[in-house]
């Protein structure tokens, strides 16, 4: 039995507590949260569990096997570092840290201690996002020749961090899984509509060694709601529109050929298919379901998770350079080859 | 009676004509194409027209007093010129032309001659976009914070221009129009997934001197056709969806109203306000046919078009600097001021 | 303080209990199931709530001022009974009772002794529904001309009603409250695809004495789930898509008018005007929370509720009717004038 | 070369001479209208094609072979009887005629004649309904267990037919192709809110000897246009959209298995299944392209058209039985069991 800690208990930390409360395999034994409210909230629906609004009590405690991290992005290096120190493993919300510095930090320190460094990269749990990834890597699109997201809403604007941190995280943690090139280099332009405040509208290109482009879209500003994305291929593409109900992913039998016959401006030199679309049947567990029993997995098993603390770093590494990027207005930033 | 001459019976050409046959005031007397099929077709169409392979002759011809060029962007800028310095009226098909200097010698030419020259960007002579210029001019909107547009689908690939000359253009035409401030830099990444071919994928930010960004996705590789646009303001938002059939424009009573209470990462500093949607009724007339009257009235009564020389030019000179920037991998590429 | 007991516990039963633990003013003392597991359950989420297997327990309670009856529709009408007799308040599911001869002893038994009778009809306490009749009873829609329902999913097929019991009777609430005329005859057909089953395709007309018509579509065989409405006026018309998350409600400005012109096979009688459309804001609280607090207020206050006993009487007297039809396949059956 | 004539060049008649014209093997002769304007707007078109306005010109000349009908239903009787008289085949517009009794007489005077006589049901000849009726034949789906479509929109109001001989008589001949059985009952029910019109909203159920139900619910008044079709079968189910552009056919692999376990209110009977989704790629072409090509082809080889008098006949038999069923208010009628 794995004993799990929780620290912070805002939006998300809830659904954190529910999804390792039922997990087989893992007991949640402490929460901690800065609002006494919060924690009373947590006391109630689970009374066996301990609260305290001082991290440290979890950290020193050496009945705590594992701790989850769910807090304010600027606070998760200083709690996942002491945790790792304390010799916990470490499931930390998504952006893993606020730097690259942090963040190499982190996977360096899990790395040594022999301890379980995991991401919570939500999607990559879902039934939508393992049916792409399967998809593009059983080679049924083809080459992949780019990927194009749409993440906007009426949203609450944030103070620490702008809305590619917050927004296109996702649409970056989809892509690190997904697709088998990782970026070499971005260009990223935005805006903040108030003073003071981090962009709350962006838009960021991803370049690749290979063929391929990747461009998000977020807005918090947006009068409708859209979580829509495309992935072109040479043979297929895929809509997957996660605000559809029923029908989340399409498949479409369209694509490109292109022949070698001489050109001319009236002349098509490229031939198009277009056939049947199809909507596969998705996966509908929780998504945190799986991933808690993958992390309770992974340290029982001392395997590698799948989105563990290089995948996180990987991700901001592409934000941090998406930031610089922003201050030159689009200018090019290059990647690190080996990331 | 006005008589034009127009040249180019292709794909767009045989429109321009049908809508000049029934503008009254004006007076189809010829057409010319290179391809002796099209032109036996306007021929049976309009037996009373005179077909020709060789432009000379309609811009030879003394009984023409205008004519309409709507031929591949390369040639815009030949068969312009040799019409204004012949003393006919020029219409040009949007591009105007394929570089900011021959766009500028354009307007000159015309200036100097007292001629009327006018681009044919038509979307803005759709009741759409003129009752989306309304709103935004008349306050409604309050100040306009961002215009963002996505226009993709499987398209012909082209291999004189690449996809922002073909599809982005649009935007920026409806953007000069509605407006009132003009970008003053752009930053453009895209990608060509066909050796030797312009790019078919690509993204266009444009920069403001105020508060407000604009972005155009554009793709000839999209297994799903959309043309959908977003603006949004500090008091309500624009939802404009061309491929609706009965709701094209949709209005969202929806903002943000800034506070000026002292901030927290727990805190909201944005006030929300949400409300109705209204979808008003659109003027349906053949954007087209308002075009080819106001072209004729522009002529007869010594009056600048809404579309003229300089507004072409606005728009070259965006794709140009856009095509520097995407060589440059989305590099800021600044636009002059006096615009 | 009203105490109140809820018997069963089932789909519908917790958002019952939940929002009168939530409603000021009311206090939930008791709640009773035939299934063990489903007491467990209540009990360790309101573990002050008594659990009961017995729903005599919780009559004969002089403690319990009213009594919610969310069980199958064939126990309705001796539960409700009984809690009357033992001067009970008492809300009950919809359909009221199995039978209008059990619904008129309800209403009489209620009226007798001066108790409040109100049946869950959940869809008057939306902010849409509500919004509908506010724009029918102000005269905006003009004369109403038609109410037309499409009500249908893939859903679980229930033993003991058909497939009208359970979803048109949504329909006939909604009518019931919202249009001024009441129903004169109806005429149903339908079809049971499982031998020994209840109907679980339908098809209702409803005659009215003016100039009206309503009609319902429901189907627990469908591929795809449709809550769509629509509502014609002559001035204006309604489209009610519940679906919808966010703009659920639409009013066209469309109508007809009719002119006295003489006709011909080639002629127009009609004059249509087509106009804009608008999509109110809608109230969002919780429709269970505004009902539980209704019926608080109505027994303190000694008020009749919007859904009182006889609007539940009228709608189970429309349901036996069809049912009489359906069994006739489609034969008009009259509904008592005064009814 | 069969040499054709077709009476009326309204709405409909330019489309069918327009396809005429281009299928290969067939000339058109004449065009007869009753209103000038629209025969010189012929002539303009076909200069080759004699004019006129008595249809006896055309059904007593001998080069004419055949004759397409395409005038208000009340006329076609007469018109058709003439020229299968003269010897002429016979294409007539849908619904066949006014009444049975005609129909029956036509049907009579081709066969005796050795005549075709063909029944435009345009939509039988379409590459969606003729993947609809593969589907249904193939066994795919299964047993079918309804067919329900809607049919609405803001229409003219027509004063010679009611909406169901206008919008029904669509379904009621994809359902004569598609469906192996034939109906045996209908229950009608509608509505004029104009004094002395036709009924302008209707909805007509058929029943049929097996375990199937069909439902068409037809309306010149909504503010929506709606052209949607279910047909769930035991395996699968399809959805019909005909306003989709590019998905009209969305096949669902949901059905039920009835299972033998002894039931409960509490327990389930119906097993379901829910899959794959699929949309197939739909022909595109021209129905009546297709329509007129068979036409051609069935007098060339004497064979028997798809959509013969025999099926006109049994359209115009359930619309005349929904007319008297609709005048008892929903009263079953029967149909002759051998039509």
């Amino acid at each position: 039995m794995l004993n799990i800690a929780v620290i912070g208990y805002g939006y998300w930390g809830p659904n954190i507590v529910r999804n390792f409360v039922e997990a087989p395999g893992a007991n949640v034994l402490a929460v901690c949260d800065q609002d006494e409210a919060r924690l009373e909230q947590a006391q109630s629906r689970y009374p066996g569990i301990t609260t305290t609004m001082n991290p440290e009590d979890l950290i020193n405690n050496d009945a705590i096997d594992a701790v989850a991290v769910v807090t304010p992005v600027a606070t998760h290096y200083d709690l996942a570092l002491k945790a790792l120190q304390s010799s916990k493993h470490v499931l930390v919300e998504k952006p893993m840290t606020a730097t690259v510095e942090q963040g190499e930090t982190l996977v360096q320190e899990a790395q040594q201690r022999g301890l379980t460094l995991m991401v919570d990269h939500t999607f990559v749990y879902t039934g939508a996002v393992r049916k792409i990834q399967e998809l593009v890597n059983s080679g049924e699109l083809g080459d992949v020749y780019y990927y194009d997201s749409t993440r906007i809403n009426l949203g609450l604007f944030q103070h620490d961090v702008n809305v590619l941190w917050d927004l296109a995280v996702h649409d970056l943690t989809i892509m690190d899984y997904v697709l088998a090139e990782k970026p070499i280099a971005v260009s990223a332009t935005g805006i903040s509509h108030v003073a003071g405040e981090p962009e709350n509208v962006a838009y960021l290109t991803l370049f690749f060694e290979n063929n391929m482009i990747a461009h998000i879209n977020v807005n918090w500003l947006a009068p409708v709601k859209v979580r829509s994305m495309l992935i072109g291929g040479s043979k297929k593409m895929i809509v997957f529109d996660d605000l559809e109900p029923s029908e989340k992913l399409k498949i479409y039998d369209k694509g490109i050929t292109v022949s070698d016959a001489p050109e001319s401006v009236y002349e098509m030199l490229i031939g198009y298919r277009a056939g049947d679309m199809w909507a596969p049947k998705i996966e509908r567990s929780e998504a945190l379901r799986v991933e808690a029993l993958h992390f309770v997995e992974c340290i029982q098993d001392n395997k590698t998770p799948l989105t563990d603390g290089k995948a996180g770093l990987r991700v901001v590494r592409i934000l941090e350079a998406a930031n610089q990027s922003m201050q030159q207005q689009g200018a090019r930033v290059a990647l690190p080859a080996a990331h």
